[in-house]
């Protein structure tokens, strides 16, 4: 498996009336989380994309455990479980400042030629970058 | 069966680089039709808030099946499939200009009193409004 | 002077914990505004697009004078002052549903060639549509 | 004065059709400089909130001189010229990472008393946070 943290702060601008974190608002973390967790494996999405490599979301999931709150400092944990083929799966916890899981989220992400819009597998090199992880 | 039907204009706020509404805009398009197929009832969000009941979301999901577009006129298409009790559930298509549901989305809400911030069941008002639907 | 009103209906998506539209969301509004100020000409922004001309913002205005509030359905008034030339400049009345003006916005744009990423004047097609109110 | 830097990584959420940040979402960056101009004080927003004193946007200005990319690390530059009183003004400069400032932008805030919503003086502890930027 694979696992990177990596934090957020709550903003106003993600905050509703009730106090809370807006639901729609985490899909926006757990792109960040990805992007990051992909980044610290040496991997840029914008080279994927740069190389006419494109990874369309096919599906989104999250559950909401507990409300995070303004100007929290929260942790955006994400895990790959298993090594990608055609699909991308990554799962996220996030995380408040006291431990507490407040969201269990997870995407699915397919790989899309530009060129043709056409499905593809999954690059080599992220494959190799993830390999290490799954031995 | 309740069912409910919203346009929703693609704004350039909403869309990517690659050209398509971004993938955590569509809790957005959830959010409005719900609300707009409760107030289709008689029933306006914001009188249950005054009343002292939130509605938080405890789940939501969402499969992307092909992408809306800029400026396209979708449709929000809204479901009710049972009558709520301790949980509400809100099923989506979104549907393009054309005719095709580019995405399907679900979304679980629960009923909370605020002053004590206790689960609470349905609202009978809301209840009643629905339950010609369920006969 | 060439005017038009377009209704928005205020989203929980858009409100802050101070029970106010969050600040940053105004300029979304003006989008849909000046976008369906356009619409309502005959001519629609993808096509200038399509046909390789963009229109990115030069400057924003905003004056917050009232707060906008969750689920009111609100007015924004579109104004063209004069002409397009080099520039286009609308001006917006934010407008709540008893008639107050919340908030004054100022956007100028410049139109753009693709192709090439050269400013280039209005085209001709959008200042025929506007000749007519400047009479 | 007082100047503040603090950094903004351009997501996939921020970015639109064009490629560029879009217009609206540079509120939120200008939200981010002036909470963490204010942290590095020792000053908490949200503890003015908790205090019972809001700080609502009066204005807002914002000049675009060049896009911000999708992944780009930009630099949220934050400037207070003067001490604040009954308004305090930020200025903010974005700047990409290779030193061009890509947006120029200003907002004005005022402090008003939750309980009676009335205007109120910059806050002591501000101020003294403030003063020796001014001396």
């Amino acid at each position: 498996m694979y696992q990177y943290d990596f934090p957020y702060r709550v903003r106003y601008a993600d905050v509703d009336q009730m106090g809370y974190m807006y639901y729609g608002h985490y899909a926006r973390l757990f792109e960040i989380g990805r992007v990051e967790a992909l980044r610290n494996l040496g991997l840029r999405y914008r080279d994927f994309e740069e190389n006419g490599i494109i990874m369309p979301v096919y599906e989104n999931k999250s559950r909401y455990l507990s409300p995070a709150k303004y100007d929290e400092l929260l942790t955006i944990r994400v895990k790959l479980e298993k090594l990608p083929s055609a699909r991308i799966v990554f799962h996220y916890d996030i995380i408040s400042e006291n431990g507490d899981i407040l969201n269990k989220g997870e995407t699915t992400l397919v790989f899309v030629k530009m060129e043709n819009n056409k499905l593809v597998p999954c690059p080599s090199n992220m494959i190799e970058a993830l390999r290490p992880y799954f031995a």
